[in-house]
């Protein structure tokens, strides 16, 4: 359940209570649910309190979420949060996100290629500041131009004033904009990771299932200056893990959640959106898959990718599932009715409607040719490879530096242009042969969905059919070398055209267009916040209190207790534990997806099977939580969050606490692995002190 | 590459040829090649040759091809095209599928449950009384009435006659209709079947690929009257194999190819069919590999559904690359503009392009509501569960039996009725919860092809989601049970009704829809066959002699030889052997899908390694050749396909002999295997003598 750029992530429901008023919810640290923690808990959320769990929770800006768990910098997530970094620091010699990897002394410690934390310091609302540079009597094209240049205006001051990443958040969909001011660390090495099969122990198989038996675990340390940096707010190990029923927290970043949606934007999800993005995902799941499985060399070069595709595909198979049951459609088109009929609610339930019209015409072209997301290394669907996206990178930032920082897309500001070099010139293997593969199948695609005999398809596949064309362009272009991207970056446009590399040349064929189509994205999603912003006051108004608003992978509070659920009529127990693991390889007779790392046959007798393993309990998460620590009311350390139960994943749309479940992985199940199984004791150690042993660290019991 | 009801069987391409023309071709029997045969090779083609080989050949009705190899009744085919037999002869208890099967004694060999052989007698030409019966003025949806019943008739009159299985094919796309005649075998019993794992070693990645080690192979015989049939047309085994360069032939039933399409046609193919088709295939290919890694007792059910889906996406994703060059599209535009312009051709290519603008309005709802194939076990995209199937056959029985037999389906034609019994009264095992996993998945696909709200859509789910709608249908239906199904048969209409049996209601709620696209689907059909015979006469003109027509799943010659290739700049020898099957499984560590079965490899030593195992020859084959006998010039047995490879999948669109290959298992690497692997010797004896062992057969050496 790592983001990975996705719509959050829902399943089935014959029991399970559809409410769209988020009862728990994914609070903002700055609107903490102060009373309801105090009415149902007796629980006192103090300043202290929040600022000290805040400055422990880390953000990992590759799609997750981790905590700082000691003074030395030490940051725990999930081996599947640390699995993109993990696959960028192996070779055909070393493949540590297979085997693992243990530093047997701080000195060994592998420097990330490219991965960057953010810790958050700061939350300020600036919503009156952002709406106040939008006229009312702006066209929608205008006021989204005005709103990017308020917003970059915002950033940038505070980039200079703080020295802090400085990144303001559109929340309630349009409702409200709050300025997020974040430390960053971009020195972060590898220390600690279990083999892949046991942090994914079953596989795709038991993804989203429960009850589990995952060491989903990675650990990184942040550095600063060259030395592991000091870290004041870190959270204290438990080891006495949580109870069952005991009220605990969750401090993460949750990714995306449709919570707030109008009637007319679910349905658009159902009916347009999600049928594509899992066609797509499950063409590419079986690209992937055949691929790795004709070779051993290509399976560890897609490991990373291919998990991504299968893990989204399976989420948002469930969240399709839920959108499939007529309960959730009826009590949203409740809640719309209950708002009235005041003519400012009706005006905007039309507008957002009206808009969605818009997205269904646009939307394949704007996934084709735009994508999801826009980041240094994420290319659209019809050239999906990291090849594409450099390649378009490189052509765009001459473009749209030259620009007023305002004026620019958003990815080019001045305030985001440190992460921004950190991704360009990032020394991440990309493999020619599967980037030839993944841009071929991304150019059938493009034929397909426009036609082969479409003037700008033709132009694109240049007479060749999609696989000649693709192997072309990726055997012909140099943007795979870090020299050359760094030579292009610093000689502006004219040193980009003199290159005449032919995937920039592709770039710049397809610019005009994807520029095209962005625009008009951006311009329907500015009529849908204006239109939100008045629901959002129209709700408020109806509550008359402040509610969590849907997720934006930024930091959130909620809570929750440790328990366990009824599936199918069968009950089942909030805790699992070793001896389950064990038995659970057993009736597979140990095949694929259920077999142990070698490791883990030899060191069973050495385990307490007793000990707890995994964990459910009742937090409200969605994908981008992963990684995030369960802490007690004392704010320790009692686990870590590493996905939810398929139940769960209707929690993208609205809260359930009869079948939705968080899963974890207990501090205490955590702390036997790396005893009993790796022997790392000097980690061991830090864990349970909260700094680095002064003497040297012990070498591992075994290789 | 087993038929499976699907378009045949395309990779590209650098180097290979495209040829519109059949110069190799998959001949009619009743038409061979013999110009060319004497001309090429000095062989003489003649009739006692030619009848000896087609009455050698075996249809399996489950999709395949095959061959007697014995007096007694024995028959070849590969254990792929076997494996729907022994999927459905195994049980929790017994895996034949997966783990082979071997008749110690006759006695013990296994009845399968619904399999029909077929062995071809005659062939005749009907086009002159098919074509008087439908009048040049005659709409198009009279004129696909009045040929059905022409066709009808013809069928009835001559199994009224001869008692012979008779089938009218269309061939040349509508240019000719020919009368087949067939014994058919319908009690036939498991003789022998290989492990899965060495039958189809390499799995889905090898699937396609060459060099192969595969022991693709599966042995039935044929019963009549309680004993083995006595066969006087049956192919002596060479105990020689072929040589590299020598001329063999395939007498087999390739599926279907497209190579006398029009360009609108290919257009059509490539832009909305086989986009329509690989989307499902990938969908159903994820759900099925997803729910099967689950459990064990999943992967049993799902075994043979998931490997039909995995090489029909295999397949289709190579033909779709296939369609995806513009080579083949330049060569069918410069045949069609030498076909000239006089106003009879060039009015059949537009009333054709015309046929095809309509198809694609239609297509989607005729696969969702009709579907592909029009059997008793064969349902419709939306409802794709065998249990709809039964419940429709169900339905429809009483409707079309009560008129005129050529104004029925035609599947409900009384030619066809001794067919159709055998198949509705399976006794195959239909599981629930595979049946619930599939019609979710379909319903769900209806609702997004649909629209949720479409009010068709509203009344299929009847206000359920798709899941907790096929868990009701499923569960409530009765339609699995034989003795349901026989009592509803004999009771008609009135106990049809009566029964209320929910799938049965289903089905029939949605059958207006379902009859009226078929309907349209078939008046479409109508035109272009007409416009097709136009063109097949103006193609005859200017060639001045016959030409292969576009395979039908009848039986077909075609002639090659032995011959390696060049891929990527890499000489691919013709033979692979033993040694190499043991060094490819060593090479991947004896991972899944390379891993040997238990038996394998305790019986290296016993083998002769250097044995010939797979070959590849330039045979013009397809999708449906899987089982088909390659013999030599003296009609014996040399080995038999299994399947193409990737750049073989082009010749479902137009031949190549460049790097397009057929590939065989090797008569001599199958001996091999029976003596030192499986200890069979009775069955290694009747194959090499070409009856029963007088003794009782001796038992297996081992387990």
């Amino acid at each position: 359940m790592k983001i990975l750029g996705l719509a959050g992530s829902l399943m089935l429901f014959g029991a399970a209570a559809v409410s769209l008023r988020a009862d728990a919810g994914m609070w903002l640290f700055s609107e903490p649910p102060r009373e309801q923690l105090k009415a149902r808990y007796g629980f006192d959320a103090t300043d202290a309190w929040l600022d000290h769990l805040m400055k422990s929770s880390v953000r990992f800006n590759s799609g997750g979420s981790g905590s700082f768990v000691s003074a030395d910098g030490l940051v725990i997530t999930n081996h599947h949060v640390g699995a993109d970094d993990l696959q960028k620091l192996s070779s055909a010699e070393h493949n540590y996100l297979r085997d693992g990897f243990s530093a047997a002394t701080p000195e060994a410690e592998l420097k990330c290629v490219d991965l960057e934390l953010n810790v958050l310091q700061s939350i300020e609302d600036v919503t009156g500041q952002v709406n106040a540079a939008v006229d009312a009597d702006l066209s929608a094209d205008k006021a989204a131009e005005a709103r990017r240049a308020a917003i970059a205006a915002i950033e940038k001051g505070s980039l200079e004033k703080t020295g802090l990443r400085s990144d303001v958040v559109t929340l309630h969909q349009g409702g409200a904009y709050h300025l997020y001011r974040y430390k960053r660390y971009t020195d972060v090495r590898l220390v600690f990771a279990p083999e892949q099969q046991i942090a994914f122990f079953g596989g795709d198989a038991d993804n989203f299932e429960y009850p589990r038996y995952n060491l989903d675990v990675c650990l990184f340390r942040a550095y600063e200056n060259g030395k592991p940096a000091h870290i004041e707010n870190f959270l204290r190990w438990s080891a006495q893990g949580a109870a069952d029923g005991e009220l605990t927290f969750v401090s993460g970043h949750p990714g995306h959640t449709d919570r707030q949606l109008t009637l007319a934007e679910l349905k658009f999800l159902r009916d347009v959106q999600f049928p594509y993005t899992l066609a797509r995902l499950k063409r590419l799941e079986v690209l992937l898959g055949n691929w790795s499985a004709r070779d051993g060399e290509n399976a560890r070069r897609a490991r990373d990718d291919y998990f991504y595709i299968q893990n989204s595909r399976k989420a948002y198979d469930g969240e399709m599932a839920a959108l499939q049951a007529p309960a959730l459609f009826a009590a949203k088109a409740t809640g719309e009715h209950a708002l009235g009929n005041a003519a400012e609610v009706a005006g905007s339930l039309a507008r957002v409607a009206a808009s969605v019209e818009q997205q269904k015409e646009l939307m394949v072209r704007q996934r084709l040719l735009d994508g999801r997301r826009h980041e240094v290394l994420f290319a659209p669907d019809a050239f999906w490879c990291d090849s594409f996206a450099l390649a378009r990178t490189l052509l765009r930032t001459p473009v749209e530096r030259a620009k007023p920082d305002g004026e620019r897309l958003e990815e080019y500001s001045d305030a985001a242009r440190e992460s921004f070099e950190l991704a360009l010139f990032t020394e991440k293997p990309i493999h020619s042969d599967l980037e030839t593969l993944k841009l071929a199948d991304s150019l059938g695609l493009l034929a397909e969905q426009f036609g082969h005999d479409d003037p700008f398809v033709q132009q694109v596949l240049a007479g060749k059919s999609p696989r000649q064309r693709a192997y072309e362009l990726i055997s012909g272009t140099k943007v795979r070398d870090v020299a050359f991207r760094r030579e292009l970056y610093a000689g502006g446009a004219a040193a980009v055209a003199a290159a005449k590399d032919p995937l920039i040349e592709l770039a710049r064929l397809v610019d005009p267009a994807a520029r095209e189509v962005r625009k008009r994205w951006e311009e329907i999603g500015e009529v849908k916040q204006q239109a939100h912003a008045v629901l959002e006051r129209a709700r408020f108004a109806q509550r008359g209190t402040g509610a969590a608003p849907d997720a934006t992978f930024t930091l959130r509070l909620s809570y929750g207790v440790v328990k366990g659920y009824t599936e199918s009529g069968k009950a089942i127990a909030p805790f699992t534990d070793y001896a389950g693991l064990y038995a659970r390889s057993a009736a597979h007779e140990g095949r694929e997806p259920f077999d142990l790392p070698a490791r883990w046959v030899e060191k069973r007798s050495a385990l307490d099977l007793a000990v707890p393993f995994n964990l459910v309990s009742t937090h409200d998460i969605i994908g981008g939580n992963s990684g995030s620590p369960l802490v007690n009311r004392a704010g320790e350390f009692v686990g870590i969050i590493f996905d939810g139960n398929l139940q769960g994943l209707i929690l993208a749309f609205a809260y359930d606490e009869v079948e939705a479940r968080a899963i974890s992985v207990d501090s205490r199940g955590i702390l036997e692995a790396l005893r009993k199984v790796y022997g790392v004791e000097a980690l061991v150690e830090e864990l349970v002190n909260g700094r680095r042993p002064a003497a040297p660290r012990a070498p591992r019991v075994d290789g």
